[in-house]
């Protein structure tokens, strides 16, 4: 019997990653697509997997693992439609009218919800109940994934926007979240760090103390992540945690920020085993996004 | 047919709270006695039990909502064992140890887990899909329901001890946790308000200064949740809480807080219907300790 085929696209804020998948995961085909407006980019997509359901087969399912705000709730009538984002045209635009040509199931979650769950399966968090993975990058954000399915309450978590501690003193920069200043993601999103120090961690010729101070955001993440979710393991990917050091930094921080409160097997000394790097590097989400589609191959939306 | 009767317990860091109520939540039987070691205190709530039961008949089920650390995973073979707690005598005591003696289903949470799902149930969280329930008093700590079961990951949230930004200006009180200084609880709980200004909140002379450091640092948990949770509701209760003034000053410092980053329906404008004090009042966690009981007639544990 041949194997069913799986439309995967991962929507990020600058890409789209769009995939043809065999149930087994093995990818057939797949492109890279920039994020425009909808208008622009969707009927894109849709084109792609028309020319791939024409040279491979029809596709039975689709997972779509995006950026957000957006309705993530498979009861509700708006299932797949962004909600109030800034991004231009995005209000409003929905998955579910340009793959609903294809006739098949289409599960839609988060990016970040999408790396946890690709992690979770596949990478770093293999063997976790409850994982929770963190993107640091353009924008922060994290997604928790339990035994398999993303947590959530009335939407999606939004991680990168909780308050953080700043020290004036060491860290002047006011922050440049438009709604908070100095939450998490107005200090130590790349942009923040750009704005702040003219460039990205990585290329900055004194990184150290920028280094510990951004790590130092990141863990208090870390330790709320910690104390409000009690996740088996932490990952962290996105382009700032491509920074040589900075995971380092990030498991010093956090072992401090807990100060030995939460006593737990998980927790190893020196957070080696639980504060990690995706086992999937860039391919978390894409993953995630094949995974939500064969979740729709049973029959879940 | 007569209702089968449950055993409820409310285990606090002062007082057991023990009732037996009829399934239908009506109770017949209550009292309460000081919590001291587990070898004096344990066998007290046994002998409660064990009159009760002479006196009304079997007891089908228990249901424990405790305070912590506690195994709280019915999966686990020291499931309500306490663990790590620094309070003296009670780690390695466990609820199943004394109550074992009655052969009922003996259902283990915590206390604000308890309390939460009694909010839930009947309280002031009716009709929520997610509620989170605080407790400020002599600690801190959120329990989260979902559909009417609690949340947790390797174990349950402690969200007391959470980083917060304090200004060391306006508040340059270093904080009392031994972990971590000025985590929340260090900073905002009634020891650390009795430590920094002598009195309770309620008792100050000149409580407005005070009263909108504590809200800011309850409201800095109140967006953390919102944003890791994204809970339809947030009820506060706890000794704190019960400072005049101090649940509308939380509202106020949360919506400042969260900047109108999160649109919707559930965060109505002056947060009014979304931060909460408990409609249970004091009877939060015992009604949840009946409904664990209640749940464990169902055959879960």
């Amino acid at each position: 019997m041949t194997e069913r085929l799986i439309g995967a696209v991962e929507a990020g804020g600058t890409k789209f990653v769009l995939a043809v998948a065999r149930e087994s995961g093995e990818v057939i085909a797949e492109t890279r697509i920039a994020t425009r407006t909808p208008d622009k980019c969707l009927p894109e997509m849709a084109a792609f997997f028309r020319h791939a359901a024409q040279a491979h087969g029809p596709i039975a399912a689709f997972g779509v693992a995006s950026f957000g705000p957006i309705d993530i709730d498979p009861a509700s009538a708006d299932y797949g439609r962004f909600t109030t984002t800034p991004k231009p045209g995005w209000a409003g635009a929905r998955f579910h009218d340009v793959l609903g040509e294809f006739g098949a199931p289409i599960v839609v979650d988060t990016d970040v919800n999408g790396a946890a769950l690709g992690e979770w399966a596949m990478g770093a968090g293999q063997g976790c109940h409850t994982l929770a993975y963190t993107t640091v990058g353009t924008g922060i954000g994290t997604g928790v994934v339990q035994d398999g399915h993303s947590l959530a309450g009335f939407s999606h978590f939004e991680s990168g926007h909780i308050p953080v501690a700043r020290d004036p003193v060491h860290d002047p920069f006011p922050g440049r979240c438009p709604f908070h200043g100095d939450c998490l993601e107005g200090l130590a999103s790349g942009p923040a760090i750009e704005e702040r120090w003219g460039s990205s961690l990585s290329k900055l010729a004194s990184p150290a103390g920028p280094l510990e101070i951004i790590a130092d955001y990141i863990a208090q993440l870390a330790a709320s992540l910690v104390l409000l979710h009690m996740p088996d393991r932490l990952v962290f990917g996105g382009g700032v945690m491509k920074t040589p050091g900075l995971i380092d930094a990030v498991r010093r921080k956090a072992e401090a920020r807990l100060g030995g409160y939460v006593q737990a097997p998980q927790l190893d000394p020196g957070l080696q085993r639980y504060v990690m790097l995706p086992g999937l590097g860039d391919e978390a989400g894409i993953t995630g996004a094949i995974l939500l589609g064969k979740r729709g191959l049973g029959g879940d939306h």
